[in-house]
């Protein structure tokens, strides 16, 4: 497999909140905010990628044609909560590859009216749960997942409830995440149980939003002026195995494809965890940020607990995770939450980040993943 | 842009019918039928690419997990109808750009709630129609368009219904076809009138589906005994420009798109129509078949009508066109359709197509276009 360095030199995003816009007024801000980073004109990409799981079809087209970008091919794609990773996962192939110099990756999602909820109908019913009564499918599936790993190694409601705390006091510095107050341990826990051990605090909210990346050839970045642009270094998708399924609760929420898809990242990169300063990955739910410590290497299986308790994860710490606040504070707009990832870490890598900006990052890890399923990682490197 | 020929080892399509089959026993039955013709293990696929219009989200992987395959790389993608096309063509450009050896596209699609008609529904608002007393929005929207081209070139609706009489002639040999019964000419014109000037037998049916292709490099087919496999040696997808609806109505139909696509296909093989003996094209009207001989290039505009006067589109005449029966007599599950153009072409071009046999056919093009849109366009050659 040919492959070579891709560089992303424009990124965007709009603030993610429930709004009355229009996706295609969506996606126009956060790709005028990648356009205007990269300095390149639009008529040039030669593909696009568009990431949404709601709505009709060839929307990605539409958005495009209304900022007079057209003629191109255009991939409307998903694999719901991944959408974001999924669209930049295939820019990425078309430019590492070297069949593309310049490509456009955007997302976007209206989330108004529940439509998670209403894509998981299926797997609700398989579940065998009464819509009206239950909670939403995904505070069980994730609670389930957080209540096997209490079970397996003693992590406590108090750690799982740490990663809402942390992740909240980091979105105080983000702009474009939906909820920006800190709240105490005391808080969190006392917040409405959603599905035990969750509570309200540690499920992300209800967001409509957009982002996109720009990426390009690193001879193509030269070419326009930039001379030392962040690049994705490494990146893997992967789905489910059998086996995964045997893990019971930790299976389902996809812990064997985020463990096989950090091991081809750092593989392909010749880069482990030790060597990166800044993660964004997939905390929809707080048990899912403290699994994804273990899945992505920071610590071995059943000490992600540990890690929150000793400051590791946030700023002071090894790594810093979720500085923009993560899902539970930006919200997850589904098609939108993997480019906001990858905004997030461009801007750290390129010392954009404000407030949030997590000093002497190098290098940085993505972690997006949805339940039937795909997890897309990437590892991004400044110079 | 490095590209090298992708060969097609093997492909599958299921009968397209209205039928109570889950879309997962459909993926199956096609994409082992692909499997069988390969001889190579699923287990080995590097990625898969699954296109579908209607339904939740990861319904790829579901697909083929209840297969036993997974762990690999699953994009679901859709583009309306062209939906089959658009997963074929990301395959296509994995192999060509030399990043996998062997990959899987599938596509299907469960029509029987009238999904093309739901998803339609906002075009239709836009147009100001009623949804309880109008035609279906497409029929309204290819009829108009054949209106335009009798206004301009003096085309007769007798010349469009010749087209239904020679894709349902056509048909008789295609026992995966949901309809199988020759038409004639005052038949057609006496059916139902639809939209003027597109009678029921000028529409195709509603129908589920499924298709499958399997593509590698010619090391890989080399490697796995396939001596001469059939070989996708050039393709492209373009959208609409915003000069392309100025043509009105044959521009709403995607003329423009048809066109640039053709166009770069052309360019990219170095061979043109009169290269060509086999051609499986995007009839879901008849006014649609007879527009794109022009579009990609059988005749110049405005001769369309001359052609199928001619026989020149039929057996005995300079291309076969539609030899399965075309989306008139097979049906049009959206995700599906582009696989199953895909496969009657590899069947005729690898000698596989019993009684519809093109005697001679070296060289297939296929064209699948979905308003909104996007157009792909795939020339494909034997040896």
């Amino acid at each position: 497999m040919a492959k070579r360095n891709v560089c992303v030199i424009g990124v965007g995003m709009t603030k993610f909140e429930r709004c009355d816009r229009d996706f295609t007024d969506l996606v126009q801000e956060a790709v005028t905010q990648a356009i205007e980073m990269a300095g390149v004109a639009p008529t040039d990409f030669e593909q696009a990628y568009a990431g949404y799981v709601n709505g009709m079809s060839t929307q990605g087209q539409r958005a495009l044609y209304m900022m007079g970008i057209g003629g191109l091919p255009v991939y409307n794609v998903h694999n719901y909560c991944s959408t974001g990773s999924t669209a930049l996962h295939l820019g990425y192939q078309a430019v590492a590859s070297g069949m593309n110099e310049y490509v456009l990756a955007f997302g976007f999602e209206k989330m108004q009216k529940g439509p998670l909820e209403t894509q998981l109908q299926g797997l609700k019913e398989t579940l065998g749960q009464d819509a009206d009564k239950k909670p939403p499918i995904a505070a069980v599936i994730f609670g389930d997942g957080g209540r096997q790993h209490m079970e397996l190694y003693g992590t406590t409601k108090e750690q799982f409830a740490k990663v809402s705390v942390k992740n909240h006091r980091h979105s105080v510095n983000n702009p474009r995440s939906q909820y920006r107050e800190a709240c105490t341990l005391e808080e969190v826990l006392a917040s409405r149980l959603v599905y035990d051990p969750l509570t309200l605090l540690q499920c992300c909210p209800t967001s409509d939003g957009a982002g996109a990346a720009i990426l390009c050839s690193e001879e193509f970045a030269k070419k326009h002026r930039h001379s030392d642009p962040v690049k994705i270094v490494a990146q893997a998708m992967a789905t489910d195995l059998p086996e995964d399924f045997a893990l019971g609760a930790l299976g389902m929420i996809g812990v064997g494809m985020s463990r096989r898809a950090a091991g081809k990242v750092y593989e392909q990169a010749g880069l482990g965890p030790e060597d990166v300063q800044v993660i964004e990955l997939h905390d929809c739910f707080s048990t899912n940020e403290l699994v994804t410590y273990e899945s992505l290497g920071l610590c071995k299986e059943g000490e992600g607990g540990r890690l929150i308790d000793e400051g590791q994860v946030t700023y002071g710490g090894k790594w810093v995770v979720n500085p923009s606040g993560g899902l539970l504070s930006k919200g997850h707009p589904l098609g939108a939450t993997g480019l906001a990832q990858c905004a997030e870490l461009v801007w750290q890598l390129s010392g954009r980040a404000d407030k949030r900006q997590v000093e002497g990052a190098r290098v940085g890890l993505q972690h997006n993943v949805g339940l039937g399923g795909a997890c897309v990682v990437t590892m991004y490197r400044k110079g």
